[in-house]
């Protein structure tokens, strides 16, 4: 390991995807020499890494800048204001936001597919949609062997994509006698779901439906490909579901795909009418994926896919791709 | 109305769908002149019918055979034992129960359908799996005016629709300290999702998934249609969803479809972004349909369909099919 330091700062650090992503950075051991932790400054809070305490600071430029690596880990509009700033100078910044990622200029990177996308000049990297994620790692091995010409996804996503505040009106609903209104999701969510995942644009999709559907164009770096998408609320704490029909170019037997899934690295296959659900693989680091199963044709195969959507979906995926660059060597300016 | 008497019989009386079914016929004013009801025998109950009293007595077949038309409400075995006998001696059976429903000499009837598949010889009629109900109402339309090649459907199956003790272990599991053990479901439910309802065959497939696909194509009386489902069940406490991908023969727009499902007796349309969900639409007659817009081609449309599986899917459904038969005169004997 090179004994240059190397600072890392998490933008975001008190939220759901960045306290994540400080655990994992030292769970995995990433060779930080030191941690800036970075937050509205609206509440002095600190959080614990490598047995100490590290105080979160009011988000600034001037303090990021000392960093080698930023993660952003918070919403569009702070990763707009920050990112290319800081790239520009010549940092590193891993964007967890939806902001950058179909800016054609800016690699969206799931190491497992695109790691190749990677570029020394390229020092804004975006993360991709949660629900995205978990949708190209299981149908990414499929693609390769036996050619994809279309992927339609009806999602389960639970509240956790939704952030802290949308945790806690599940729970509110659900427990208080007098629960509040919605807020900080758009209709009633306990015992209750909705097909409403962020704004209508004019055909009728959300945009969460939109983002899927390109971005995994983008990540597989085709455009040769339809995917429709319907994304669902459900109330689910952690863990976003994907029932798939994956239309092959080539014939192909469930069997065939299940051998191409289960060599395939962060996948995780059932077999033989077992299944994941969401709260069994909370806090899991694969994709996983079951019920693999013929379709109308044999050219057609159904999955159901589970995934932590706040790990593989935001911050397992955000330490792998830094992972990636300190392989290269490039983390170092 | 004919000043013959007409008794009428349901078994399964303190159900679920029982209860519902007891109701409508009140509600809707169906004019029998008695009504029987019966249970397992386990439980001394009465149940409440046009401001009386009705003792839900246990089910025998010298009991049945007093009424000229006898809904069954209850499973598939009870249903076996008891329909074919009864239908034989020239009562009307009405059987919510999958027992029959694929059986070619059963009339599998939803009125709006197939109505014309009635006949004064069937006396044993079964009526439609829930979420099937659902599914066939709101693509019925579409059938009949652009024709359709494929099916695709996910579903959100809330846990009413496998009966009282499935509700009992959602509260349970939500609000009881030291939850037992799923029972009614093969899974824990709270705040969860598993996407197996019913058993499983060798190909992969549940139950519940082989009845929507078989029973599609017998209501709408063709083998030449594709249909794929994905049945999972979520924790809602009633109501049916389903995300569909519906694969048209000819071209078509989502406005045409739009039009068409609004002219549709038991559709209520959802425009303009606006969408059903089970908390609204619980304890409503129709089949709600939302969210119509374009698939991958101008030969595929995607729909949102929520309905109370009470009801249209069940109870509804059966007091439906009864009042056909009434109209057409032949409840009598």
């Amino acid at each position: 390991m090179p004994s240059k330091p190397l600072r890392i700062a998490v933008v975001g650090a008190s939220g759901m995807v960045g306290r994540e992503l400080i655990f994992l950075l030292e769970k995995r051991c990433f060779p930080a020499t030191d941690i800036l932790l970075f937050g509205s400054g609206k509440s002095r809070s600190r959080m614990p890494f490598r047995g100490r305490s590290i105080p979160i600071q009011p988000t600034t430029l001037p303090a990021l800048a000392q960093a080698e690596l930023v993660f952003l880990t918070t919403g569009d509009s702070v990763s707009r204001e920050l990112a290319p700033i800081l790239a520009q100078k010549g940092t590193w910044v891993i964007d967890d936001s939806a902001a950058f990622r179909m800016d054609s200029k800016v690699p969206l990177i799931i190491p497992e597919i695109n790691a190749h996308s990677l570029s020394l000049n390229k020092r804004l990297i975006a993360g991709p949609n949660c629900s995205m994620a978990a949708l190209a790692m299981a149908i990414y091995p499929i693609y390769e062997k036996f050619g994809i010409r279309s992927i339609r996804a009806a999602t389960y996503q639970s509240v956790s994509g939704a952030g802290k505040a949308a945790i806690q009106e599940l729970k509110d609903q659900t427990y208080s006698k007098n629960p509040s209104r919605p807020k900080a999701l758009p209709q009633l969510i306990a015992f209750n779901l909705f097909p409403q995942i962020g704004s209508f644009d004019r055909n009728g999709y959300t945009s969460e439906e939109t983002k899927i559907s390109g971005e995994l164009k983008k990540v597989l770096g085709t455009s040769q490909l339809h995917v429709t998408v319907t994304a669902v609320r459900v109330p689910v704490f952690r863990g976003h579901s994907i029932a798939a029909w994956v239309g092959t170019r080539r014939r192909v037997q469930p069997r065939e795909i299940e051998t191409c899934l289960q060599n395939s690295p962060g996948i995780c296959l059932s077999r033989k009418n077992k299944y994941p659900m969401p709260i069994d693989i909370a806090g899991s680091w694969p994709v996983y994926v079951g019920r693999v199963r013929r379709g109308e044709s044999d050219q057609e195969v159904l999955l159901w896919i589970v995934s932590d959507n706040l790990l593989k979906g935001a911050a397992l995926n955000s330490v792998q791709i830094a992972e990636h660059l300190l392989k290269r060597g490039w983390l170092w300016k």
